[in-house]
């Protein structure tokens, strides 16, 4: 019999069909959709001015602004949806409303490298991409015209990336998302219910259970979300409490965040060759006070399936796999690399 | 500067970024991912114990069920995320709660021409089509197990569809889903602050601009919404206040019904070189009191672009095409095959 699942957060279902299940490998990506190659990369070394100047960039010192020398470098998006202007304007056409899209949309480039997406990075490279997505984080929660900051990755063409070069972005908007605004609704019921953030009483049944725990360190857990909406949804949560990102310790969180991220994505590449995904980073509204009830963390989502008419029409998705069989297949994957790892270790 | 647009009867914010602005031919699909050809078409005529029993079919008399003869046929789906289960189980695992998966998934299958999509059918077959969702609607609405019936119609690969042989599905649940929740709340709130239907106000608006109107006959007027979410997203509407599908006039509507629908598919698929797309149906809740408030309609969504980190992550949509720009071009062309279609006539 299929089942529906309810998140604890939201509050929503999600269908688990197990009738129409497949085996974790069966994922497994044969024909690729590649990302149009352009004649000249305007995110590789030597090309800083195709790109808007720079609004962050780690570099070597004495190498000037929009040259060469960076390792991480951080751009406003030349197609920018969203747009700082401080004076917005509202515009009434009968009982219909539009206003000014306000924000600010960035890229931030992994490396200088073209060809190497997070898992083929160095472990230290990987923590300057989590170090620029705290300061670029920080910098626009300063910004009083804003609410939510929004950090993501696409990866592959089917999930949404225009460019091969690896790249993240950021979108600081001046609303809150409905989808954030659902989480927060849901985390501030729980809270007055219980007393107890949701997000926390999640990683304690969710170690407890075991079952769809995909990799732990000191500081964060990785694991398959009791109501994942697809195949291999996976979710990456700091163990201390803080509503915000912004809030993440680069002395004591930073490198495990980015252990947890690498190894994620090292699995998920290895397993099931290379899939597209997009991952975000769900962080406390900039203005609510929700520093008790809210718990930041990062969301993984391959794309496997396409949504299709019952998933527009009902905003409900339906999820061909149990979260419990795509945990086992990554978690098996990762303590494998760890293995060995260790064993070449000197 | 972009903007964002609020759709009326909801209050989701849409954002249309003109700065990523397309052309609306340049979404003409050139490149085509096939649906899997299979050699054995489960849906064709003779083929009919490969699928499980029929629940309806509009066949020639005499023809005996589940044999050739028929020009509509319904049948339960094989691979149901949704099952009658008249005693339904719940299961609690610490503070996660799953239950079965109540309700029906039907195939209605278009035509016995493993050809021929809506827009190459007789306008008699499109009616057939019409009647065959009206009489399954009308059956499930009377099962006291469920809450709500979506029909639903995938066309092309990247939509969703995974047999060529075109069809339809209905999805009968026991839940309310959450888009249909979002529209009964907003449709509450605006009966209650303004004693009217915020859909036949969106009607009235919409008819005053013009600007978004795609098509109109007696009982149905088509247009892009204020707020599409996607390149020609295009709803139909019928003009008749009425809540519920199942309320459909057989009489007076159905023909102006399937009108609407073939011209405005035939428009798709001419001007934009048979593009991929999705549609459903939106009605009334089967349980709730909201004849009033609540206004059944089409909601049609183009397949042109991918869903990535930002519409995950946030749960908005970036339009890269106005919908006047879109509303347009559909417009001409069903301006133009009416008149061919009027000239043609004897």
């Amino acid at each position: 019999m299929p089942q529906l699942r309810q998140d604890l957060i939201t509050g929503r279902w999600v269908a688990v069909a197990t009738e129409r299940a497949r085996r974790p490998d069966s994922f497994s990506q044969a024909a690729k959709e590649a990302v149009a190659a352009r004649d000249v990369c305007p995110f590789c070394p030597g090309h800083e001015s195709m790109t808007p100047p720079e609004v962050l960039a780690y570099r070597a010192p004495g190498s000037a602004p929009d040259s060469e020398g960076w390792w991480i470098r951080v751009v406003p998006n030349l197609y920018a949806a969203f747009r700082i202007e401080p004076d917005g304007q509202e515009h009434r056409e009968g009982r219909f409303w539009q206003r000014d899209a306000i924000g600010a949309c960035e890229v931030l480039i992994s490396s200088p490298d073209h060809r190497a997406p997070t898992p083929l990075l160095p472990r230290r490279q990987v923590e300057a991409i989590v170090q620029s997505y705290v300061d670029r984080y920080r910098d626009h929660a300063r910004n009083p015209a804003l609410e939510q900051v929004l950090i993501l990755y696409n990866h592959g063409r089917p999930a949404g990336a225009s460019l091969e070069h690896p790249h993240s972005q950021l979108y600081a908007i001046g609303l809150q998302p409905p989808n954030l605004v659902d989480e927060i609704a849901g985390a501030t019921r729980f809270s007055e219910a219980n007393q107890a953030c949701v997000f926390c009483r999640t990683l304690e049944e969710e170690r407890r259970a075991g079952a769809r725990i995909v990799f732990e360190n000191d500081g964060f857990v990785v694991f398959a979300p009791y109501a994942a909406r697809t195949p291999f949804e996976t979710w990456i949560m700091p163990r201390r409490h803080a509503a915000s990102f912004g809030d993440l310790d680069s002395a004591s969180e930073k490198g495990a965040f980015a252990e947890a991220l690498q190894l994620t994505l090292k699995a998920l590449r290895d397993g099931l060759n290379d899939p597209p995904f997009n991952y975000f980073i769900h962080s406390a509204p900039l203005k609510a006070a929700v520093s008790d009830s809210y718990h930041w963390h990062l969301e993984l989502i391959p794309k496997l399936s396409s949504a299709a008419g019952f998933e527009l029409g009902t905003g409900m998705w339906i999820n061909v796999v149990k979260p419990e069989d795509s945990a086992a297949f990554l978690r098996e994957r990762i303590e494998k690399e760890v293995a060995q790892a260790a064993a070449s270790a000197p």
